[in-house]
């Protein structure tokens, strides 16, 4: 099963749906050229196809092993982690300053999609290792930055965030994991700390991890909680890893994908930690980190999605079965050639697209937010974070049951690999929060807080690319009359929720994921309809008609297919709150 | 993880939606009480609970093993299904003539329903043997019927379904496996079978498998396939099971799901095979067997999903989690009184109940089409068993998945449990015919042959239903107005194929799984309304309240939050054709 990076789209991508015409022009970036980004991108994809691709199922075959108290991965997955760090890969957006490469957040975005639809498993260790950084980047000490950076930006340390507790999962105010300061003012951790993603393992020299804990005197619930760094192996004055801190691995989960990253249960006994910022601040510093994984982990959801339509593709090209109904011949012929399949992978396919468009539309607003001090695409990107980490990953779940589809009972056995993708997506709307949380995040702080002006803002964006498609072809206009529907049925659902929540804050959290969704839909389809425009521009131009072509086609599939569920969404939020909230659950 | 045996709605279905004034009727039924009803499924469901349910985790770790040619199972099966076989289950809704029961279909999916519950490995054996019981019934010879029945109908023998080949799947016209006539009038049968479920196991005393196969001078295709019983071991003439016929297990499949349901690759080498019927009529045989088959699969779809339901709401009680957004509690409390939590749980139900009150309805038709030569009842059964199949299935997998969801992180984690619902579900759209072929099936039989007739017929029932509830209190009202809506998507979705038809044959077929899963939407929540309706009534008469008025706010729900699902299934069977079958895939 191989991977075919889909280097053209990601290029199309960033060119014409991250902004970066604005981007570009940031200091930040001022010597970032196109070209360069496309020889980056073309030199990750071939590591990412060629060394870790052929991993995966092996990879999952096999698994992380616990053994004595320390973790093994499959061998291939070491040999080729040391080609990453040799590479230099995990340095693609870090700065300068620290070792790192300085590439815009979408070509980051981009790299991540390539790893991760590689091998989902072994993208986590990276990509946990780019939260890790950004958190010291951001609120780390300059000695901090000056010892932990350099090495995690080579890849040559990971990190790993720790959060969860038994009792306190997506309710962090229950954290108990206590931290004693010492005469020293280093602080002795100890707690148990429970699904650390790369808690522990072989491929790198030291660990990091960013643990959150109590100091004594510290208030009850979530604003007494401190973040700390507490190395695997303590840091030697020359900056090489010493001394083992007192951080055990118990055992590690066994889970239904992503089983060549190992899952931790790690035991702090009074292991040494460093205070990051000042007390009491963890869970604001600890979001940071956590923004930059939600936004990673909705690009992993479309990672998986191309994966699982690449290899519904190949298997439907190549499945020979049943003559067509149309009588147009008399055999039997590839299955892609019938109704449904077809259906089924332009589902995989306009869905896949739409969540990369979205996501790579998301990280140059982030760029322009963070490297550009633009108030306005600091909020549309905030708001724009929960929809890529929700219908991404939603929908991945989605696209992967789809690929095990068109494989119809070689779907089910394992030697396959569509069921892989099918369980290794399965997390994905879980972790760094589930899409429940999304929704909470989604309606209370980026709907509700400024009183929908960032939501209205988002539905008049929407409008102007709505009547740029209006004057355009019949493709076009079905496109913005379908875009303009949807956003319709956003705005009579934004109006219900904002007029609600001065009323019954149970009804608004009773519609709060299906308006998510509904947002989520909505963003994909507006950043294809973008898309769409931009392909309909270029083909005048002569470019690669085949493949902008396919970009029309995918928008309008899109439009056709996946926008009217807006108004079913529409219809949950505005009737649906009173049959679940009133219901009685038996004993 | 303990299961609870839904009796007391399955009792409901049965009482109020399965025809039950018009089967208790029937010749064959005269006999039969609902308190006879009551108590075999109350022993039945102890049986599931108690001997069943406990074994499903570890048969899932375990899993069946392939080794030197044989299957065995984990211990705990055998044992179990001995206990199945000594109760006398089997027997449950078969003719008394050859040692069984003579139950009503709706006790025998309720049956059904419970076993796969308990266990979905476990259940698929006795699935089997009853389709091989049907063809039998149906098909075979006197002698045929006296040898092989009553030791299937006891359970001592299991029956197999041999279509699949590597080539042939969905396209059995492909079938190559070849039966030689010998002297002895017997065949000799030669070729290799895919995907047998209990192909090859040690629970029973011998394994008859039915096979499709093709004599030296048929015609090609479909029409040129016969039906073989080809026994594992041949029956000696006291029959009692002798001499080994030459059917060798090649290998069991490594399957994501149903890991202690063997899947076997079998071997036919001029195995010795008995003709069933005529030469040359196999595939019209084997229908019987697949359609007993694909109503039971409906029947697995709920089966999980109601334990995936118990799974989850037991977890969302027990979770303790975050505060109560509506500020009613200053700690956490059970995640269940979250809204979210309630959404999620309240879209299980429903659904579950939904496919349960549709497979219940459909079965009392089949009983009054097979026993009572009802020709309209007959249509409308033959119209609903592929949506039985294919909207009770392809639910499953998102109630499935919406169970794994209720558990956060826990979820992902095998030992939980909700993973193995999960898993074990996926096969379920995809065996004894994938959703594209039910929806083949629909529109092509159920749909078309008539002119639209039964379609229609369906409509004005569900028309008769909304009436009904148009004069009741302000929760029938509101269901009648979402079904009214919801029936009218279906009508202008039939009237657009009915036209379309005539005209572009590929244009219908792209939107027949959008129409298919359209009149399954709509026909679980017509069920579900008229169990409203019954709930309404009998709440009168003062009995069970809780229960009662359970029935009518899943109906409320299932109005509110899926019937409006229809409206995009419409939208897209209206406009979705072009967009998916002009699109060119990239090489």
């Amino acid at each position: 099963m191989s991977y075919q990076p889909p280097v053209q789209d990601l290029m199309f991508c960033i060119e014409h749906l991250s902004h970066w015409q604005s981007v570009c022009l940031l200091d930040a970036y001022e010597d970032c050229e196109l070209s360069d980004i496309g020889a980056a991108l073309e030199g990750h994809a071939r590591f990412c196809a060629e060394q870790v691709a052929p991993l995966s199922q092996e990879g999952d075959r096999r698994g992380a092993r616990f053994d004595n108290g320390w973790v093994t991965l499959p061998e291939g997955h070491a040999r080729a982690y040391a080609q990453f760090v040799e590479m230099g890969w995990q340095a693609l957006t870090h700065p300068a300053e620290f070792g790192g490469i300085g590439m815009p957040r979408a070509v980051g975005a981009a790299a991540v999609e390539m790893l991760n639809a590689a091998d989902m498993s072994f993208g986590l260790c990276p990509l946990l290792t780019d939260g890790a950084i950004e958190a010291l980047l951001l609120t780390g000490s300059d000695e901090q930055k000056a010892i932990y950076l350099p090495p995690l930006i080579a890849g040559r340390w990971s990190g790993t965030m720790n959060l969860t507790e038994p009792q306190a999962g997506s309710d962090l105010g229950r954290v108990t994991t206590k931290a004693m300061q010492r005469a020293d003012r280093t602080y002795g951790v100890t707690g148990t700390k429970i699904f650390i993603t790369y808690g522990a393992h072989d491929l790198t020299e030291n660990i990091i991890h960013l643990v959150l804990a109590r100091t004594p005197d510290a208030p009850a619930g979530p604003k007494g909680l401190s973040l700390f760094i507490v190395p695997q192996k303590l840091v030697k004055p020359d900056g090489t890893p010493g001394a083992a801190n007192a951080v055990t691995c118990v055992s590690i989960e066994h889970k239904l994908g992503v089983r060549a990253s190992p899952t931790a249960v790690l035991d702090y006994d009074d292991a040494t930690g460093f205070l990051i910022g000042e007390e009491n601040r963890g869970l604001e510093y600890m979001f940071i980190m956590m923004n930059a994984a939600r936004f990673s982990v909705g690009v992993q959801g479309v990672a998986i999605s191309e994966r699982a339509y690449q290899c519904a593709l190949a298997y439907a090209r190549d499945r020979v079965q049943s003559r067509p109904m149309n009588g147009s011949a008399k055999d039997a012929v590839p299955i892609i050639q019938h109704p449904d399949v077809r259906r089924m992978l332009m589902r995989m396919r306009s869905l896949t697209e739409g969540g990369r468009a979205m996501a790579m539309a998301t990280a140059g607003l982030l760029d322009l937010a963070h490297h550009g001090d633009d108030r306005e695409a600091l909020a549309l990107a905030e708001f724009m974070v929960p929809l890529v980490k929700s219908f991404c990953t939603e929908r991945a779940v989605d696209v992967t049951s789809l690929g095990l589809q068109v494989h119809g009972g070689m779907g089910f056995i394992e030697e396959t690999g569509a069921a892989q993708f099918y369980r290794d997506a399965r997390i994905l709307p879980i972790y760094e929060g589930t899409t429940a949380i999304q929704a909470n995040d989604f309606v209370g702080r980026k709907v509700m807080r400024d009183g929908g002006e960032t939501a209205r803002r988002f539905a008049a964006d929407i409008r102007q690319t709505e009547a740029r498609l209006g004057r355009g072809d019949a493709s076009a206009q079905a496109i913005s009359a379908a875009l303009a529907e949807a956003r319709g049925a956003f705005e009579a659902a934004l109006g219900w929720m904002l007029e609600t929540d001065r009323k019954d804050i149970d009804a608004v959290y009773a519609g709060s994921v299906p308006f998510l969704m509904l947002a989520g839909n909505l963003a994909a389809g507006w950043q294809l309809a973008r898309g769409a425009l931009a392909a309909q521009a270029a083909l005048g131009d002569g470019q690669d008609s085949a493949f902008l072509s396919g970009k029309v086609a995918s928008a309008l599939f899109y439009a056709r297919h996946i926008l009217p569920e807006c108004a079913t969404d529409k219809a949950r939020i505005l009737h649906g709150a009173p049959s679940l909230l009133d219901v009685a659950f038996p004993e």
